[in-house]
């Protein structure tokens, strides 16, 4: 097995300059919930397994009783109208461990996307402000300054100086070095508290993406998690609130 | 010295169809006391001792004065009755320290097993629940869905999501990179408090492997070790008490 | 892309002996401050960017919405009078973040630096003092002893075991590795807080180096800088004092 | 420069059937204080130094303001008597930093000695007690069993199962990966407090060793610097006596 190694579970596709869509682990999981999200939607069609000595050396179980080499999934999907395009949509259960790794990692996802043609990517992930968020926005970053245009008129948002960090991991990292190929690409980050899974927030950065590979597709799935999400976290601040009432009681009554 | 050497220190032995089966340190032991145990009754011998630039860098004094470098040991056992099967047992002094170092060493452990013809693996480990087990089940996950049948048969007990966090270190990765080489197998994972070795968590994990092995042995050594254990536990317990009605009684006085 | 991967931006200059300067982030920023407003000032040009595996997997954003690679970058300046020499000026983003990975850098950097024809360089950087500085001394340490009573000469001073830990990073290996391909160079430690970045100290890093390298530069920017930091640390030092004495009224009150 | 680099810093010796010593540092740096103290008796002489890059990127400053990269260093000395033999010693600023690097460090430092025909090696160090020691024993571990007896005669103990953890970085490698080899050795280990760097213990250590190599040397200087730590030690000891006693008097007057 070399350092990353990847494994075809169906002939290779044959796609037609396809997009490359990256959705993997990270604040609030909003890159991953997105991906799989539209993988779903779209019937996206798995091909190609990876894996990297810089997961995690673990093995999920799956729910039939048989285990599951951590890894990273391509998947595909072949456009249906002529003013759509080919997609690779790459998720899965873990980024690179190390700094080095995700250096090897992400070259190694590119020389797989050029392999196909990929001279454009979007990556996708959530932006975390420690605070709650009524309507999330979705801020980007490109690789090209002619870039910056399309995706405002897409609905994007670009803040000067945010996210103040830049962008860490496979999402940052793909820009970065896929401009070194000559590979277009943007950035969307949903905001999100960032305390919990925030299916709120990839529905708003789908919202943005599904407009520019021109795919309509139904949100119901993510609506209802959302929901869910937000039951959880009202439950969580009721408790905290109660707690805090008991401690004032306290006080006062000592 | 390669990242990982192994040095034969018998005639490496000709084994038909053999089965590899590992149990290396980790949660309560479970794992190395079991194919400790097992080595010890069915007489296994040591024939390769495996080094690897990824364990600490550490000898251990053996009581006669003399260094041993850390390492893990291979044993084999032939098969004595027609239903029985040649066996690998693999157990050592550590796992690798390293995520990567993780794989390349699983990997080689893997390269050497089918060097010797192995297609079918048992690993075994501990599951920690953080709580007293009465009677420790041994929960299963396995490589082939057709094995999850077999291993209920056997006793072992699949449980929807559990362990949640899936299956870390050696027992997870020759699953999971064995399946890659078409290497069938499951991973025994004994039902432990965890705090503390666990000898009867170990007896428990041996009395499934060993009807899938054939093979009968003794497990007096294994309970002797548990009733010291247990006795060890209740001393614990009996301080953690007394410390604690010590404190009311504090309370109750001031 | 190599561990560490150099991008020239121009074609390549051509430099006649040039001298190599360097300052990376490090304690309170002196030798990037320092590097940075000297490449302001004397309007040295990039013509290369450095990527290395060993730095964050990190883009930041521009002002104007495109990302950047984090990196480490080469400047050049042509000598304009006589007794001056051409330049190579090195900043960035980042240092290694891994002790193999400096060696690794600053390894290439100085194979870079000889392809120029580099044989004389000089490192700039902090020395924190964790007290507040009135009049920064400008420290110093070199390769060869005959540079010692040069380097007095020009402003730099040498107290015995001072820094006591040596010179860790860059700057360091820069001298270290550099010797042993027989290229001449000092180090300048610009003594600091270290609390915060220290333009301050910067400047007077450089009014010792501009004298070496015969180049008269205005310190103005850096002095703007230095009274902002100034007012910062003023602000800081109040808040910390009224937090202070409010705390000694309650315990009067109380 | 490789992961490991040595350079000669004189022509390299001829030497007959050398031993090689090691004292790096370590718990009360005994093994390096003891190394120290018999380069500088013996008069041997420095011919080799190595960099290697899992020590810290850092150089230290000497007293003459130039600076020294962080190092490992072999000396030699020839053999004056017949019942003498040569002699290569080995100190240095660190060990390797990772568990990796120790393995890689320590491979060819057994590559460089092997080459000068090494087939006999000591290793020294301390082994830290917590808690003050009258006179320290000398504790050993052999890579044969048959020098167990040797050494014990030379007033070396042996205590089973200690230390408990083994001899863990360069002293228990070198045995360790030496006797891969066919190298025989022996580690001698101070018992020590191991708060402080510990003359004393080294002293203890070269009483051994020295029998063995049939050098009398004078310990003057250890003892002195023994002194130096006793009142240091001393001093510390009365610090924290008067702290208690002053906190037992606020808890009697309160």
């Amino acid at each position: 097995m070399d350092f990353v190694t990847v494994r075809y579970t169906t002939k290779k596709p044959k796609l037609k300059n396809p997009i490359l869509i990256e959705g993997l682990p990270g604040i609030g999981n909003v890159g991953k919930l997105a991906v799989e999200h539209l993988i779903d939607t779209i019937k996206a069609k798995k091909f190609a397994e990876l894996h990297c000595k810089d997961f995690p050396p673990q093995v999920f179980i799956n729910p039939d009783g048989t285990v599951k080499l951590v890894n990273n999934e391509f998947h595909y999907w072949k456009a249906k109208k002529r003013n759509q395009r080919d997609l690779i949509l790459l998720t899965g259960d873990y980024q690179g461990l190390s700094s080095t790794g995700q250096y090897d990692l992400i070259e190694k996802i590119l020389d797989i996307a050029e392999e196909f043609g990929v001279k454009e990517l979007y990556t996708l992930g959530g932006y975390g402000l420690g605070h709650e968020v009524e309507e999330p926005h979705v801020l980007c970053a490109t690789t090209h300054k002619e870039l910056v245009k399309t995706m405002k008129k897409y609905g994007a948002v670009f803040k000067k100086n945010e996210p103040g960090g830049g962008i860490v991991g496979a999402s940052g990292l793909l820009l970065g070095l896929g401009e070194l190929r000559d590979i277009k690409g943007a950035c969307f980050m949903g905001e999100t508290p960032g305390y919990l899974v925030d299916p709120k927030s990839a529905k708003a950065v789908l919202q943005v993406l599904t407009k520019i590979i021109n795919i309509k597709v139904s949100f119901s799935a993510l609506e209802k998690k959302a929901k869910e999400i937000e039951y959880i976290a009202h439950q969580l601040r009721e408790m905290e609130n109660v707690s805090k009432e008991k401690t004032e009681e306290l006080k006062y009554i000592g």
